[in-house]
């Protein structure tokens, strides 16, 4: 079998240095083919100069000279700008993207390579968050897998392989709860910054883990499941499994329910979806269930963490509304992590955005960018930023 | 799709009527083509005059006329016999075969079956503690599916569906743990009858209650999941998970554990076997996972519940060993249930018989049938039957 060339969009991230260690492990089967950063660059030019990559990208362009200098003496193209992320993803040159872009600055590339017919690892749950009718559509018409690497979609895919795709009843999505599970908004309005990116199970990103905090990340995965996996609202379930352990669930249409479990450790889905259909082997730390131990689950406390209840009505609503949903939260959360808002406050300016920006049933490309720009615009006027 | 004609042997058990209940569910699907019962033919009749069989079969041979007598104005075929059973099963008229009689006697006709070329959904777990290693290399031979019914091992195969074999790091079944999960020796000295028949999740028959309550059951399906699943003893693991909701796991060798899940209810596992690959809608009740829940786990007491000790121990041995311990542990429940030994002198039985028998390390179909036969005896004349 010969190697598969990854394009890593994203690989100074979380999920990037993750997916680097696995393509280390496996040289066999995998080589570093793009690498791309949007602001750091000392990183960049070490992973560079580590896995020797066809092209690497700086999205900002004020630090291509440092990366082209430090890369002069490799065969690797140095390209900068934002431009460039969109044409560099066009280029055939790589067999799969991870898209592991934060945000909704991973959409674009993402689409390039969709149009290419690469599959996709698909790490940036914003792209099918704001576009996912546009994203699965293209992707079903090229006839290419997109595979999650969130460990809750890719629990649910797993627990796919092999069964019929018509026969899904619904989904159970599993939530940490994050580190304010059972807290009250007495207790949320005084978190700081520090304090919500401590996440009890899971090692990730700030933006994540923030999300995580307010259980937005959790209302996103409904509306990417919804897309991923070409459901109803309605068969998407939300349960707070504080363990992390098991990863989600699929009911099937018999009643039968089958659970992805493990540690948690984003290695794993991260590995999965890269070398999927395949497993591969591994010396990660497994679960011991001979220890005495327990896994529960609760219903999530929507009344107190009103972004989960946004997002389920975002996604209910469907049209742009997601979109809008996302922009402001991506805003709000940015402006926490600046200690410019409180913890409440990042539900407000979701709440009030997804009230101002005009409802679009059905978007096109465009209107969703339109949709963003104004979402965001309207959602920082709120912050005053 | 045409129906899919069903010979049940052993139609007036739990699993039988139970499957029944499916097929008559799902008449668009399936039809009852053969019925067979030992000794109930009240029940037997009320089936065939319900199902309109091709072919029934009274083992007792007294009741013949009674049974031949009641259907003589339908188009139904009766014989009986031990002889009979296996003439039927070698009879090309049924699509499947589902092996729910209980014990050894469920051995010969699933071997007809399978030399006949049709599927075996497998119920009988004897069949495979006895001689695991030429009926599995017999269906292989045939390339039919053997899909079980047991509901930890039906897990384990719906886990496995769209994954590789050869990636299996080890399977976890659960156990209930039975009625006396954390009692001690002290107290199980006097247990009676009527207490051990009481399982706290599952309906079942009375042998496999008995054997949940010593845990026998839990070693019996590890020796049958080593078949099942081509595995080594060291790949199988028992968890105890008193909740009885996760029916089992695998655990791939990348760390993934996949688990099955749901009520406890055998129509489900039935309904799959019959119907795979398919699974068929129904509307049996479904695990909530809002209501706050737990499930929790432990390890096995295997120096109280001694029997899954033995069963280990025969697995490891290998050879006829298992056949000499499920021929002993028949003969030792069926005397407990007739009051004639107590609770924890049905692991003295197994262990004395364990030690007397000659081991043969590869025997041939014949010898584990006079192996079985030997055992029987020593076990019956260690309790003066």
């Amino acid at each position: 079998m010969s190697q598969k060339r990854i394009a890593i969009f994203g690989s100074t991230g979380s999920i990037g240095t993750q997916a680097l260690e696995v393509i280390a492990a496996n040289p066999d089967m995998f080589t570093a083919e793009v690498l791309t950063a949007q602001t750091n660059d000392a990183l960049l030019i070490k992973q560079a100069l580590q896995f020797n990559p066809n092209t690497v990208v700086i999205g900002d362009e004020k630090k291509y000279l440092i990366v082209k200098e430090a890369l002069s003496h490799t065969q690797t193209k140095v390209f900068a700008g934002e431009k460039a992320l969109e044409e560099v993803a066009c280029l055939d040159c790589y067999d799969m993207m991870l898209a592991a872009i934060v945000g909704y600055a991973g959409l674009k590339p993402t689409l390039c390579a969709i149009e290419l017919g690469k599959p996709i690892a698909l790490a940036n749950k914003e792209t099918l968050v704001v576009a996912g009718d546009i994203i699965m559509r293209k992707a079903m018409e090229k006839r290419i897998p997109v595979i999650p690497v969130d460990s809750e979609h890719s629990a649910i895919f797993q627990c796919l392989v092999g069964e019929g795709r018509n026969k899904i009843e619904r989904i159970i999505l599993t939530a940490s709860g994050g580190p304010f599970l059972g807290k009250k908004p007495n207790f949320l309005v005084n978190v700081k910054k520090d304090h919500a990116l401590q996440h009890p199970n899971w090692s990730m990103g700030a933006k994540i883990t923030i999300d995580s905090a307010t259980l937005m990340n959790k209302g996103l995965e409904m509306i990417e499941a919804k897309w991923l996996f070409n459901l109803t609202h309605e068969q998407i379930q939300v349960v707070v499994h504080p363990q992390s352990i098991i990863h989600s669930m699929v009911q099937f249409d018999d009643g039968s329910i089958k659970a992805q479990m493990g540690l948690p450790d984003m290695k794993l889905p991260i590995q999965y979806a890269m070398a999927f259909p395949q497993r591969i082997l591994n010396n990660f730390p497994r679960y011991d269930f001979k220890k005495p131990n327990t896994l529960s689950f609760e219903e999530p406390d929507i009344k107190t963490f009103r972004n989960l209840a946004l997002a389920m009505e975002a996604m209910r609503q469907g049209g742009n509304m997601p979109c809008i949903l996302n922009a402001a939260n991506e805003i709000a959360v940015y402006a926490f992590l600046k200690n410019r808002i409180g913890f409440l406050d990042m539900t407000e300016v979701v709440e009030q955005t997804m009230t101002k920006i005009p409802f679009i049933e059905t978007p096109t490309l465009e209107e969703y960018f339109e949709t963003d720009g104004e979402a965001r615009n309207f959602a920082a006027s709120l912050i005053h930023m």
